[in-house]
């Protein structure tokens, strides 16, 4: 089959396109899937410029859609030509985020779904809405899981209630529109105009330049009527989390998930004891938590937000597109 | 002033007009309005059927609405002219019911909002949505913060959940809209074709008739896609709990509201283990919440669903209305 | 293999010893464990009185202990030797109950353990305590892991709380214990002298002869000092519930568990409103409570109560003494 | 009556011993306490420190005990002579933490309890333990409700659990207490070999030398089986943050509450994600909280750990002690 693996090299020469075998045919609980698209997270980027300290080489990417090619003997959940997309943690299925389950993260210490084929357990597979292109299908793991699980299982929105997204990334994308969904109404950050626009006519209710706005914190918490925010969406990191505070209302909750502007940073730690804030670590999400997202998906016929599809071929092109950090929503790959 | 009083007697005979002194001067914290709208719940006609008991006259009825007409002098709230409407406990502001709460209930243990001034600590009051009626206003303290404790306090509502509601009184009407502003689905049950369909109008998915189906249960629960319901508002009490009880999903809560079929009887108490479900007791709810309830009406504009408006010398008919079952939504009376 | 199997007949002598094939060599992630202990719980006495409907026999009993005999190829918990107890749902591992376990219950759906071999997925087994005989490890299966789920799952258990059990069963021991060792104080009720003076010496604080006093809830809540129960542990179902909510605080929390009077009866439904309770109902518990339920064994040094062991072939004779409700604790067999 | 109140001054030449007038007689909710002893925090040699900036005087120290002295006409809680300690907010009186909280703090925002006399609202006072002297009773407020909110409000703490504790001050003393009493085991840092060996004797499971082991994080955890930390008493700050996040297990809370090493610092945000932690900020508690506590106190006899006692007029030489670090638990002034 065709894929691409993960080689050391700088940049994103390390991407590179590959002739693997095909996967064996499945054991009792195995489903083979024919991949269709997959999608790209920062995360891929910083995997693919590491890439020189990799031992072996990997299929990167964490996130595509197919359809089912061949199951097992015991399966019961799917059948041949059924939709579906494959869970970030494939043995993360319920409950909390252990240690073992990192051990087991697709395009990470597993391979990853920039293949034509991908064999998983069927636990690890959850079914598509009918309406979904694999494309938009391809979307969801990722960044949709994480918005979910930021949202409704770190904190729990009511509607009413003021929600925080920064930038237009698929995250804050898919935040925005599931806190709509919600009855919440949301404030988001952007330095582009035209994003802007783009996230106003999504259903945010107020939107801050935060590059003209270094004190954008304060705006984010005045546009709230002075309240705070109560649920934010904090894709930044150590970067933007000062300002986070400041958004937030006494008590309110920081769904703390990106490494944006890097792993470690200067944070004012009493304030977050001072405004009694709630700052909970948010690594994508189980598979219970997916499966309740595509349910909210379904419900309310949320359509995600595909920035630009590119071809197989090429797929060093796409990396190089969200690099850029001109996409508005998410990057694709199809793979035909 | 004009107020009406339960007297020992039978029936809505019990309630009777009169004429007592004004209220004195607020003291420091307090509050004067002038009450122009009262609403009418089902604890209301068994407290008149009641009357008979009690050892001293009562002003009748918790909810009510109107505009302040004196402050104290170290009231910082609210001033001269602000709408408000008051808390159904008007010492419960904040955290889980006590006991002590329950000897402080408007139109109970205390005297209560059928008159022309009612007189309340700055506490007690809550500042009603600007677009509102006064009637519209007098609809919210009991069955408005019930139907919002149920959904959002009790249980933890997600987008894509299914809720169950029962019948078209205040409280059902209220959990169905907040339950469409929160991105969840509504199984709704109620005997009459009419009713039913002024439900789906506002936002049920189904409707089901209890008398035709008394298995509806199964039914709510087949409207899921045989899932489950995730929160099921319970105004019938031990008459309807077994049939709530099958409509719920495994791990599904029930929040315990209503009497309606009485305040004992027969409960399958082996299928909440069965299927590991949550009973919680609701009893309105605090001032908190009530802040809470209004800040969602007045993002999502939520237009309380008002029967029909009483003059003030009409109350008794209003009693009687109310009774009949005839109302879909509030049964008001205007204090002129 | 020795086994016994319920057969269709009157009461006990339903179960009948059998001759049955050893099972076969473990699959890839498959445990086969060599049994040495079972325990009895409530549920097998209904089990065998009911085996009259069965269609095929089934090995009954869901608690035991043994010493793994083999293990899969996969396997990489456990080890040949190990001393181990089975889940009493196997695939209940993490998060919430859900309708599919109930399809995979020992001694139910599955057969149970009350055989010489039993063969599981590694993930249904559970390491037990090193200092434990195998007698004192089947008793955790069922009655530990309950009223661990009841205590510290279903509610919130806090030092200088106050817990309510009835009786002096296994569920209601091993609650007494962990309530203890969580820095509760413990109510309990028995109708004999001779156990409340049992109860009191593990720990109990107050107990109430429940025959004597029919109104046991209200010495239950006078006993906290009026306070109220926070966490009841209720094992009698509808018979009982009405006093236990008596027994309650305001806000308090139910953990209803049993079904010794019935599973179905009258219940005051509206004083679990009034008094603003949370009923929740707790079926055993998942794999992951088990091992937090183990760690509290093993930290607290406890030691489970076992009033008597039957050899294997007196098998029977459990069953009835077990009946007969003359037992303090658990009712052991002994598998040679 | 004598008092002490913080001038603009150098260091803690800003503590002053001034006379003032007597407080008033009480209102209808007043109740004024003679006050018998107070107890010093970290947080108070910050605002000694700080006094240059501030415009007005203030009566320092939030934490104090004394005996009813005089009551309004309408208290009902309290009568002359009953043994009371102050809340550090006393108009926080359940439910979470609000901002207008904060503008009522005892030393801070309002006049502090080092005089002979304190005049607070009923709400406010919270009843001491029969058995505790007012020196005992004096160390509640602040640091023992900070223990409390740390391990059962901003967390769930069950027994076999583990918690890390920081050092020997008033907030680690308590919550090795406390944590003890609800059956977790204790992790302890200290850089004095007495302290680690009176940690211990206090029934810590492991003390660490935090000062030869830079990487103390990882022993705690090893400490623990290699599991990791369930609930974190983090007083440190960002200083210790990074090392308290290793010790942590996968979905542990961290109850961030202190400022020792700074209140802004380098943090490394990915962990706190990477191991889907919890971090709650906590500021001391509500009344609520603080009679929960009590609750607890009495139910195991906790004796509050005392340091030293120094008479009213050697105040100076009590915050210098403090300030020294060579204190084992709490210092105390007392008022005679």
């Amino acid at each position: 089959m065709k894929a691409y693996e993960l080689h050391p090299n700088e940049g994103f020469a390390s991407v590179q396109s590959v002739e693997r075998p095909d996967p064996p045919a499945p054991g009792p609980h195995g489903v083979r899937v024919r991949m269709r698209a997959a999608s790209l997270n920062f995360r891929d980027l910083a995997m693919a410029r590491g890439a020189k300290a990799r031992k072996s080489p990997v299929i990167p990417l964490s996130d595509g859609a197919g359809e089912v090619a061949a199951v097992g003997s015991a399966v019961t959940r799917f059948k041949v030509g059924d939709r579906v997309a494959a869970a970030f943690f494939p043995t993360w299925l319920r409950g909390e985020l252990l240690e073992e389950h990192h051990n087991n993260a697709l395009g990470g210490s597993l391979d990853g779904v920039l293949a034509e084929h991908v064999m998983l357990p069927e636990t690890a597979w959850v079914r598509l809405p009918d309406s979904y292109s694999f494309e938009q299908g391809a979307t969801l793991p990722c960044a949709g899981v994480t918005a979910w699980h930021a949202l409704f299982e770190a904190a729990s929105l009511k509607p009413g209630d003021h929600v925080l997204v920064q930038g237009s990334g698929g995250v804050s994308i898919f935040a925005l529109q599931l806190a709509r969904a919600a009855g919440a109404q949301v404030i988001a950050t952007s330095s582009s105009a035209d994003k802007r626009a783009r996230l106003e006519k999504l259903g945010a209710k107020t939107t801050i330049d935060y590059r003209e706005n270094t004190n954008w914190g304060e705006l984010a918490r005045a546009a709230t009527g002075g309240r705070g925010i109560d649920v934010a969406v904090e894709v930044g990191g150590a970067g933007t989390f000062d300002q986070t505070v400041k958004s937030l209302r006494f008590g309110g909750t920081m769904s703390l998930i990106g490494v944006l502007t890097g792993v470690q940073g200067s944070v004012n730690t009493h304030q977050v004891l001072h405004k009694a804030l709630r700052v909970h670590g948010v690594y994508v999400g189980s598979v219970e938590m997916f499966e309740a997202f595509v349910r909210a998906l379904v419900a309310h016929e949320i359509e995600p937000v595909v920035d630009r599809v590119f071809p197989f071929r090429e797929t060093k092109a796409a990396y190089e597109y969200l690099a850029s950090g001109a996409h508005f929503g998410k990057v694709v790959i199809r793979i035909d």
